[in-house]
C-alpha cells in the first residue's frame, strides 16, 4: 500500500502528486452538524501556501479549496467529505532534467528502487505539496477541537541559529511573519539568514514547536496507542522531519527523577493541578491536564542549487545542479502542516475515548435520543 | 480501547498488568516455517528481566515463556502464536500505600481520570513489566528478520552525563554489562553515577541507540505509514520515552543542505551507495539501503525514594516516600525493548511491501506452488 | 496474517489449536467498571461445550475458562481481558491416521496448501474447538449488551428437515433441550433425525435464528460497515457456515415493493413503528429500531464414519475412514457462537457510533467528568 | 465514522452523495507498474449507468470516470489513485417533497436518527449513486486480477419468478441484455415482468450469482478473516442485499455429510481436483482451487409510484407517492458492483497471502532486485 491514509474513526486519506491534476483529501468520520463552507478551510490553505514573502518559493499556488460531498446546506452530514485543490501552476518541463538522477536528499531513489518508477515531476507524491491536503483536513479537526474548547497553537520556534526569545511571544505573528516566528526579532534575523543561505545557494534547517491547550485529561491509550506515540507518528510523516520531542525532549536523558518529575498540587478551585510540566502533557502516554508540548525537527530543504555529487539511474556517477524554484527553507510552510496533523490526531483520540468507561455507555444509549422511541 | 495491538500483517497484541497473574502476547501473522522453541525466546526475555547487577532492582523475576500456540513439531503453523510469562514475584502488600495517592511522573492520575479506577499494584497495566510481553513477540520478529539478513543492535548509548565512545565499540558487551553500554569504561562510569544516584535517593535518564543493517530499499510508505513514522511511533510506546530522532536528528535543524544531503556514489560493484549516512538509512520515509540509526531518549525513572509533593485521589495535599524496590534507570533495561519495537514495526512493513509491484504479484501467482495445479 | 482479529474499538483476538495446551481470547476495549468473575462467562461456555446429551460427541470437555488479566477487586479496568482455556481431552493419537490424508469437507488441503503443513491434530486451527475463545469473549461483550438493555437470542430453527414452530416458541428451552431448540416436538423430532443420521453413518445440517431486540436506532454505518455486512462477516467466519439472511432474506428476491417496504406508523406513545419487519430491523445497513432477524445456514459436519473418496498429500488417490468421535451436528453447538459474534459486532458498532454527531462530542467533553478540574 | 473504506492493503475510500458535485473513490494500495488510462475504466461504468433499456429509469447519467492521481505516463505508480465521476444530471427539486417524509424501504429514518439531519436529495449517501464509485475502483482490482488469470462474472439468476436456465448460458449476453441474465429466453420474460410490475406501480427483487475461476488455493485467513466472511461482508454492504450463500448456501441445511463433502481425486495431469463442489470452492474459509460461487439476493426497489403508509420527521402519519424516475428492479445494475466488490476483496486476500510462508518473505528478499545492490 501508499499509506495514505490515518486514524480509527475520524479518518483521513490524502491523494495526488506534485504535478498532476489536482490533490486531495477524504475525511471520513466527521460528526454530523459541523457548519463548515469552503471559506473555513482557505485560511489554513493561505497559511500553507508558498509565495507569502521572499523567503519562500516565488511560485503562486492558488491552492484554492473545493468540497465535493459532505456537507448539505452549509452543514456536515457524518458522511465523507472530499476536499479537491487543483494544480494550476505545474511547469511539469522544469523537471525533465531530473527524471534519470537521483537528488540528494530526496525520495527518488527509494521511489524508484520500491515501485521500479517514480513520477518524477517536482518530487511527485513525496513532494512537499502532498501536505496541502493534509492542511485542508486539519483545517476541518482544528474548527471541531476550538468548538470543544482546545486549542493547537504551533509555531517556528527555530531556523538555523536563530531561536526566538519567549518573552516576546506575540502569537499574532505566527500567521503574519514570513517565519512563522511568534518574536519580531528573531522572524528579522531568521530572514536576514535565510538570505544569506540562499545567497550562498545553500538551504537551511529549523525547529516547529507546538502547544496543546484545553486537553481533558486521559486522552490516548495506555500501550501501543498511546498519544505521544501516536503525535508522534503523525508529525513524523512530514517529509524532512527527523526527529521529535514531548515536553523536556532529549534533555530528560540528562535529568534527575527529582528534577524530571511534576509535583502534584490541588489548585484554589479544588482542581488538580501540576506545580511543573516537564512531561509536556503526558503521563503514561495520555494527556495529564497540562499543555501538550512538542517540538519537531526539519531538514534544511534538500533541493539548492549548488552542484552536488550523485548516480543516474542507470548506475553512472554525475553531478546535479537543481533548477527551479525551491524554499530554502521549508519550516514556516510546515508549521500549518504540523498543527493539522496534531489536530487530526487528537480528535481521532478524543472519539475514541468516548466508549473507556461502562458508565459514559450506559448514559449515552440511556438516553431518550438514542432510544427507538 | 486500551491500544494493545500493533502491526497490519505481523500484528501483535499484548495484556497483562505487573501485579496480575501473568502477561502475554498473541503474534498473529506469524509466517508458516519458522523453527521456534521457548528457548529460542527465553534468551531475550532474560536480557530484559531485572535482578542481572547492581545497578538494577534486586527483585528476581524468572520471566519464564511460555508458548500456547501456533507452533507444531518445533515449526510456526501460521497461526496465532500465544505467549505467556507467569507473574510470580508480586508482592501486592508494597503497593497499597500508594492505591490513594498519585505518584509523580507515573500514570496514575491519567488511568484514574480516563478509567475511573486503576490497578494500583505496581503500576498495573503502565508498569515497566508490560514491556516484557513485547520482548517476547519482538524475539519472534527478531529471528525472522535475523533469516532474512537484517540485524538490528540496540544498545545504551548514554546515561545521565556519561556516553560512550564509538572508537571503544565492543558489541559483546551490549548483553554483559550491567549498562548494556559497548563500551567498558563509559560502563563503568555510568554505574557508578547510577550508584551516586541511588545514595542520593534520586534516578538517572539516558539514551538508546539501534543500528539497523541489512536493509533492502524501499521499505516503508511514502505518506502516512513512513518507515521513520512508524518506528518513532513503536518506540515512542515504550514507557519513558520522552524523544526519538533519525540520522542526524535534532541536529539537522541548525545544518544546511550542502552538508546534510548524503551524496550517491556507485560503489565498486556496481551498486547505489552514499557518501554518508546523515539521513539515517531513511530517504523520504523509505529505506534507502544505509544503516537506519535511531536514538530514543528515556526519562530518569519516576520512582524515587525521595519525599515529592503531591495530592490524594480525594483532592488533598500530601507528601509521598514511594518505597518497594524500583530501578535507578530503566535504559539498560529498555535496549532490548526498543530492539523489540524495531523489529516488529520492520517485519510488518517488510511483509507489506510484497505487493508494491505489479510485476512481484505476477511472479508470486505465476508460481506453480500457488496454482491449482 | 491469519485473521485472528475482529473488531475496531472492542477488539477481539483469539488464539489457540484443537489439541495445543490451551486457547484464548483477547479483548481489548472492554470499558472499565463493568463486574466481572470467571462465574459470569462460565455458563456461555457450558452451553457450547460438547457432552450435553447423546447427540453430541461423548467426549467431556471441562472448558473451564480463566481471566488472567484485565480485572482488578471483580471490576475491568479498561485494560485488555486475557481469557484462557487449558485443553485438557485430547487423545492426538486418534489423527494420527489423517496427518497425511485430507478428510473432504475439512480444511485439511486448504491449510497445507496455505501454509505448507498443517498441524493435523483435530483439525488444529480450524477446528470447531477454536470458537470456544468467541464464546468467552462473546459473554463479556452479552453482559456489557444486557446493562444497555439490549438482547440477543440465537437458537436453533431446524436441524435436516426439521422445523420449529413459533407458535410453541418456549425461549427456556434454548439453553436445555439437545438440539438448541425452543420447541419441545421439534427438539424430539430432531434427536430422531439426528440419531437416524448416526445409524446411517451420516450427519446433518441446520440452521440457527438470531433475535435482537432493544437495538437503538441508526447503528451501523451507510456504506462499507453497515451493520448487515459486519453481522454477515462475523456469523459467517463461523466454520461451516454456508449462508446468511436478514429478515425475508432470500425470499426478498421474488418479492414486490409493495409487500417488502414496511410502513412506517406512529405508535400510541407518539414513537415511530413499523407496521412490519420484513427488512429484519435493518434500512440502509442501519438498525431501524425493530428486532433484527439473522438466519445462519450450517453444513453437515464433515466428519462422517462413512468411507469417502480422498487424496493424500503426495497425491494419491485413496479412501478414508474417520474414526474418534464427533458431533452429528453442529448446529446446537453453533448456537451460542452466533450469538457471540453478534454481540461482539453489536456492541463495536455502538462504541462507534458515538462521536456521530458534533453534539454528542461536545455534550460529553463538556462535561466536568472530561475536563481538568 | 461513516463506514467508507474498506480493505487492508488494497483500501477502497468512497465518498459523494446522490445529488452533491460529484462521487468518487480513492484506491490505496494499487501496485506500480499497471497499464491504465480512464477508457480501461469506462466500460465498467457504461456497464452500472442507467438508461441503458426499457427497464432502467430514463435518466441519462453520462458517468465519466477521471483519473486525477496515481498514474503517470500511463502507468500506475503505487500512489493512490483518485477517482472522480462528477453528477452532471441532478434534479434536486424533485426531491424537496420527501425532505420532510421517511420513505418506506429507505434509509431516510435511519440517517435521521443517527446524524439528526440529512442531505435529502435522491437518498444522498445511501443513493444507489454511491455504487458508481465502487465500480470505479473494481474496474481497477478486475484488471489486476484478470492480469494474474482470475476471472470473475457476475450475472442475474433472478428477477421475481423467472431464473435463468444454465443450459442456454451465453456470457455474451451479460453485458447486451437489459437483465444481465445470460440466458436470452429467460431476459425476455423477464424484461416482460418488470413492466408488468411497473404497470402496476410495484417493483421487483433478484438475484446475482458470481462466478469466479483460476483461484490459487489457501486464499483467505483461517478465523475471522475467512475469503467467504469478507465476500459475505462486502457483498452484503451494497444497498438491497438482504442474503449471501455459497455453493450449496441455503440447501446445505437440509443435506447430509455424505452428500454435502467434495470428494478429492488426482486428475489425470496429477493435480488435486474435486469431484463435486457443493462447497461452492470455499474449505475452512480458504479457497480450495474450485470455482468460487456466491449468490446475492437482492429486495425489490423499495421507490414505487403506490401510495403507502408512512410518517413526517415531526411524528406525524401519513401518506406518500414518490415521484421521480426510478428502475423497477435494481439487479441489473447490481451485477456489476456485486463483481466489482469481489474483486476488491479478493485482490485485497491475494497480497496479504504473500507473507504465509517464511519461505516466500527469504525467496522475495533474497532476490537481488529487492537487496541494496
Amino acid at each position: 500500500m501508499a499509506g495514505s491514509t490515518i486514524g480509527t474513526i475520524f479518518k483521513v486519506t490524502t491523494w495526488g502528486e506534485s504535478h498532476g491534476k489536482a490533490i486531495g483529501a477524504v475525511i471520513d468520520g466527521v460528526p454530523a452538524g459541523l457548519k463548515l463552507t469552503e471559506s473555513d478551510i482557505q485560511p489554513y490553505m493561505d497559511r500553507r501556501a508558498p509565495g507569502r514573502s521572499l523567503i519562500s518559493t516565488p511560485r503562486k499556488e492558488s491552492d484554492t479549496v473545493e468540497i465535493l460531498s459532505g456537507v448539505f446546506e452549509g452543514m456536515t452530514t457524518g458522511c465523507p467529505i472530499s476536499l479537491m485543490i487543483r494544480n494550476t501552476s505545474q511547469h511539469s518541463a522544469d523537471y525533465s532534467a531530473i527524471s534519470e538522477i537521483y537528488r540528494p536528499g530526496h525520495a527518488d531513489y527509494t521511489f524508484d528502487r520500491k515501485y521500479g518508477f517514480r513520477d518524477y515531476r517536482g518530487g511527485g507524491r513525496s513532494s512537499g505539496r502532498e501536505t496541502a491536503a493534509r492542511v485542508a483536513a486539519g483545517a476541518v479537526a482544528l474548527r471541531i477541537l476550538n468548538f470543544l474548547g482546545i486549542d493547537i497553537c504551533s509555531y517556528t520556534l527555530s531556523i538555523g541559529p536563530v531561536h526566538i526569545d519567549k518573552d516576546k511571544f506575540d502569537r499574532s505573528l505566527i500567521s503574519l511573519s514570513a517565519t512563522c516566528m511568534p518574536d519580531p526579532d528573531a522572524d528579522k534575523e531568521a530572514v536576514a539568514y535565510i538570505e544569506a543561505m540562499r545567497d550562498q545557494t545553500d538551504s537551511a534547517g529549523g525547529v516547529t514547536e507546538t502547544v496543546i491547550k484545553g486537553m481533558p485529561v486521559g486522552i490516548g491509550d495506555p500501550v501501543f496507542e498511546k498519544l505521544s506515540a501516536n503525535l508522534a507518528k503523525a508529525t513524523m510523516s512530514i517529509g524532512g522531519c527527523k526527529a521529535v520531542e514531548f515536553g523536556d525532549g532529549i534533555n530528560v536523558s540528562s535529568s534527575v527523577g527529582s528534577e524530571n518529575n511534576d509535583p502534584f498540587r490541588m489548585s484554589d478551585d479544588k482542581t488538580v493541578t501540576k506545580a511543573a510540566n516537564h512531561s509536556g502533557g503526558l503521563l503514561g502516554g495520555m494527556s495529564d491536564g497540562s499543555d501538550i508540548i512538542i517540538r519537531n525537527y526539519f531538514k534544511p530543504t534538500p533541493s539548492i542549487y549548488k552542484t552536488q555529487h550523485t548516480v543516474t539511474r542507470s548506475g553512472e556517477n554525475t553531478d546535479i545542479n537543481i533548477a527551479g524554484r525551491h524554499d530554502p527553507v521549508i519550516v514556516p510552510r510546515a508549521v500549518v502542516v504540523v498543527e493539522s496533523m496534531c489536530a487530526i490526531t487528537i480528535l481521532d483520540e478524543l472519539m475514541i475515548n468516548m466508549s473507556s468507561r461502562l458508565s459514559y455507555l450506559s448514559e449515552f444509549y440511556g438516553k431518550p435520543r438514542c432510544k427507538n422511541t
